[in-house]
């Protein structure tokens, strides 16, 4: 495959489960909702479940941990047929806010990358999920001095790069997004023509998993964050 | 008072009780929150806890209806010592998402002037809760033809505003902003020199309520938003 970035000037970054964990802690609560609710159904159909009320739920909650909170609570009313325990419920709630509390993990890597490439680029985060989580992420996470713009978006579709990449006056041609999903962070670049680099975290959520024919698109696939300094 | 606004290219409308109804929807699901605890308790005491509960979740959640219903629940939990109905929290999730899909009520005036100032001035809208539900609300509201620019903020403090003039490189002096709220859409922008002007609203959230001297500051108030066509 062939990439050339010499006309790249601006680099947006995925957050979640790009430059810190997120994942992990949505997989450890869903484990958690099945623990607790297992008088009542397998595990395997809790999870099925609350990820069939996420996806409910979802144009109107948008992406973030008070929406999954939202969605754990009305489905663990309905899986029990309303008799799940006013204790349990008080359980989920707490494990949502422990969710919010959590410290930032960075993963491998990203400092010596932020720190090589943020005097040659422009580098910006391009994240979705809850305004103020992420803003906080940013700030607990100390990189916020790497970027000169953090953009939380409601969603990650054609649409919303083109009108982010117009607000900031930034030309499709010298754009390079870097993230851990293909759906929103590599397809919807290639498709309006700026290039993208996939780096996959080891989970991902079912609901941005896609199956594409790799032969249709040309982009490049690491294995860590730091392997992109052998191409920039 | 005296105000001069000859030096202003750019204002910034908030967008909830200023363009579009917002807090007597809050008040009405307050109503309908005590009357589904009036087993417990007052309805007195229940408005207290609610808003207790919501300002100690503020910090974690921050602002929108999606924390409301949070509080919402967490508080129905701690009032009826977790005796309330599984059913009465379902009721609540409900009632939130009801919220959500609310139709936006335009406030009175507020195409006239936006179509009377969009030629001469750059409008924007500065507004805070959640992003989703505010982009929501600016497409249901038809108005966003009329705006250069949405910024959804998560919170209203001077050093948001002055990240976002800087942002969208606005020079403060010429700057006014327009808002129903006296502590997050006219204070903090007096306090870092630029403009602003107070159009109240009949309702205003307690935790928005400040008290000031009014002759410390030069600021315009109006009764009602076409009231400003008459100074600009």
């Amino acid at each position: 495959m062939e990439v050339d970035y010499s006309s790249i000037k601006v680099i947006g970054f995925d957050a979640d489960d790009t430059l810190w964990v997120n994942e992990t802690y949505f997989r450890e609560a869903e484990e958690d909702f099945a623990s607790l609710l297992d008088s009542f159904e397998t595990k395997n159909k809790i999870d099925q479940e609350l990820f069939k009320m996420e996806m409910k739920n979802l144009p109107l909650y948008g992406y973030g941990i008070k929406g999954f909170m939202l969605s754990m609570v009305e489905s663990a009313l309905e899986i029990s047929n309303n008799t799940v325990s006013q204790a349990t419920i008080a359980d989920l709630l707490n494990l949502g806010k422990k969710m919010i509390s959590h410290p930032v993990e960075l993963l491998e890597g990203v400092k010596e990358v932020l720190e090589a490439l943020s005097g040659r680029y422009r580098l910006i985060v391009l994240t979705k999920g809850d305004l103020l989580d992420q803003e906080r992420k940013i700030e607990r996470s100390s990189l916020s001095k790497y970027f000169h713009h953090v953009e939380v978006l409601s969603d990650k579709k054609e649409e919303n790069y083109l009108n982010l990449l117009e607000h900031l006056e930034i030309n499709i041609q010298e754009f390079l997004m870097i993230g851990n999903s293909l759906k929103s962070d590599v397809l919807p670049l290639l498709n309006i023509g700026a290039q993208a680099v996939h780096v996959p975290f080891h989970t991902t959520w079912q609901h941005e998993e896609v199956t594409i024919e790799d032969r249709d698109f040309n982009y490049l696939k690491i294995n860590k964050l730091s392997d992109i300094l052998k191409h920039l």
